[in-house]
């Protein structure tokens, strides 16, 4: 970029809640495809998460939803728009025919069985994208979306989610000019996953940011005015939740600033039916050139400040408490095992004693189902195991580098601590 | 770094080929687990990653071949050393505890149900680690690696994965000093996957560079002078074959070199039993300060080259067939599990009538497997195919990227082309 310009990007979000009416897919609700997409545009690094929720029940008016969708993102032009849970190519293909001619660059993310659901309009030519696919997402038996934050059964899992989405960001995002994190995060802004992501990443949040935001109360992306959303999930959020955000920061000779933030308060921007159960986000960026030195966020996360430390700590607590629970379960699982195949070996020597053949014959084919699917059990959760513990692993890294670098004093900054190991097997010629 | 430097990097690799004896782990040798290491040094990235092969028999001597590796590495003192299929984390804490006082720094990379098999061992503190399992990774019901090069059913899948890992090294590599990869690729060096990696990337192979080569014919690292060797698998190839590497490129500002490379000749390096049934690589790297102006191997890759889009336009096609492939097993799959239905159907009306109960109990019961088994099946095809899709969509943008760039002409650089863009939306202050 240029010395001393200024560029202003409009950004919209949705989680368009697009699921397609004719297949009713109440088995593809799991968590299992949240992904982190990454986009390149002309100068900046786009980062783009999504955690799709399970909706047990299917999405209404979609057809016109998506076509409303389509006419309000022509009209407004917006540099970027960024989907989630758009779970049918058809309705990508669908709106990507609607773009073109006002967002001639768009990707959809595929991934898994059933997709990412996560797709980007850009006015502006992509030059690269990537994706990655979360190690841990949420139990497969378990299809609904958790709001509740007094017993909150996903905890591990958001807080290794969040760890791997900061750890994406400050491994791809070295070189960037900028990044911008967008999406359905499935996470309160006081939750630790939201802390982590926020300490260690440097990301500033365009709603508290902004000295210009019109929108639902507190912020919220999730209101009970919105007709499609589930009164009684958010009975004990009265003003509604808040898990959509714009993310950023500038990385290295720039600065970065929200002039406006807007969000939809349960309507369609025209005050129509809503164009999802979630509200749209619509933010206007400005990103200046600056001096490096007065760089706001530093790309190698703030690890000399203890909030940081404080945070890893707790997460690092969770972490240690999810990985326990693995580890019961899958024990459990392979106690159940055991018996099953205990009671299948009681069943064949009845059998070849010519007992009640009928109901033995049935019993075997019962505990044979038991006995798999309890294996399936098993093996999910020595995976996850393992997936927590990797992740606690590079969380207990940094947690001591962190420290190390707290004990050195402020002045001690993790690019000297690099310089400084580098002497080692310097030879000066 | 300083300028005018030049610092000395010994590398050590090695595929231990250990299973752990006494659990006989037939089915743990699935290559499920494959990963992608990265690893920051003093000044230096370290891509890792290895994909294990099948080995339908077990690990011979494993606790000796073990403790005469940690000998080896402590009197060889290098600066790194990485390891492959060290699938016990038992072996892992034995190693970290025997070289502690020469390698303090360690890390054992976790992933999957049964691991990465993956370590690494530094004489010098390790900054960062992350980790990347590729999302396809052959075919769960196949437990045996393939040689075969005139007829390989893993070929879409391996160029899958040498897309991604080039794609890794890509994204994360941006601001390092030098990129180093090593490992058991499972590539030999004329595959497409090989020659897709070495293109996108601009690694240079460690044999192919160095100018004092010593050790197996052609640079061999399954050779069948090793006892360990399956002698009928290596029969197409006289003198073995070569599919573990030492791969590197420096960023930006300096330059390296490979001083000598060495390998294993099928014994342990003092000519008694081998240390496992591939051979170690042990590479001499000299790291140079340079100016930026001469850098040999830009960060975004050669794009203006046409050897890249050459190679791009092959493993396309091959995708291709991978991905129609994968279709037409996912739909045979569905017609199976249609007929199974229907079957199922028939001799329940065939019990409720009263027939012969108990044959068709048994067939219900076989039935059920059936149609669960294939169902698995289906979907893991599903699966393949959008893991296949979206390799080729990535590379199909990198592709159309690379014929602009060439019709351009050869001073159009990439980051020109960036720049260009940059204008867009930009106003002047």
């Amino acid at each position: 970029m240029k010395p001393h310009f200024s560029l202003r990007l409009r950004v919209f979000n949705l989680n368009c809640w697009a699921w397609e009416e004719p297949a009713a897919p109440r088995l593809t609700a799991g968590p299992s495809s949240s992904d982190v997409r990454r986009v390149k545009n002309p100068s900046s690094h786009l980062l783009v998460p999504s955690v799709p929720r399970g909706i047990p029940y299917l999405s209404k008016h979609r057809a016109d939803r998506m076509k409303r969708l389509g006419d309000f993102l022509n009209v407004e032009s917006f540099d970027l728009a960024l989907l989630e849970e758009v779970w049918s190519e058809q309705d990508f293909q669908y709106l990507r025919q609607k773009l073109l001619p006002t967002y001639p660059a768009a990707h959809y993310f595929r991934s898994g069985i059933i997709g990412s659901g996560l797709c980007v309009f850009s006015k502006h030519p992509i030059q690269e994208f990537t994706q990655h696919v979360y190690t841990l997402n949420g139990y497969p038996y378990m299809l609904h979306a958790e709001y509740n934050r007094q017993k909150d059964i996903y905890l591990a899992h958001r807080v290794a989610q969040a760890w791997e989405l900061a750890h994406f960001i400050h491994h791809t995002s070295k070189k960037a000019d900028m990044v911008l994190l967008c999406g359905d995060l499935n996470l309160h802004p006081k939750d630790l996953g939201f802390r982590l992501l926020k300490e260690w990443t440097g990301l500033h949040d365009a709603y508290l940011e902004t000295q210009d935001f019109k929108g639902s109360e507190e912020g919220c992306t999730m209101v009970p005015e919105n007709c499609y959303v589930n009164q009684q999930e958010l009975e004990p959020f009265p003003c509604g939740i808040r898990i959509d955000y714009v993310l950023y920061k500038a990385v290295s000779g720039f600065c970065i600033s929200c002039k406006t933030l807007k969000t939809t308060t349960g309507h369609d921007p025209h005050s129509g039916t809503p164009l999802s159960d979630h509200e749209a986000l619509m933010a206007t960026l400005c990103v200046r050139h600056s001096p490096p030195q007065h760089n706001p966020s530093p790309t190698h996360g703030p690890v000399e400040r203890s909030p940081l430390i404080s945070v890893l700590r707790e997460a690092c607590t969770e972490l240690d408490l999810g990985v326990a629970q693995a580890r019961w379960w899958a024990t459990f699982a392979s106690y159940v095992i055991g018996l099953g195949l205990l009671f299948l070996a009681v069943l064949s020597a009845l059998v070849a004693e010519g007992g009640i053949r009928e109901i033995a014959i049935l019993l075997w084919t019962l505990s044979v189902g038991l006995v798999l699917g309890v294996g399936a059990v098993y093996l999910f959760h020595l995976q996850e195991a393992k997936g927590l513990c990797r992740a606690r692993a590079e969380l207990q890294h940094v947690l001591g580098r962190a420290r190390e670098a707290q004990n050195l004093g402020p002045e001690f900054k993790p690019a000297l601590f690099l310089e400084h190991q580098e002497g080692y097997r310097t030879e000066d010629q």
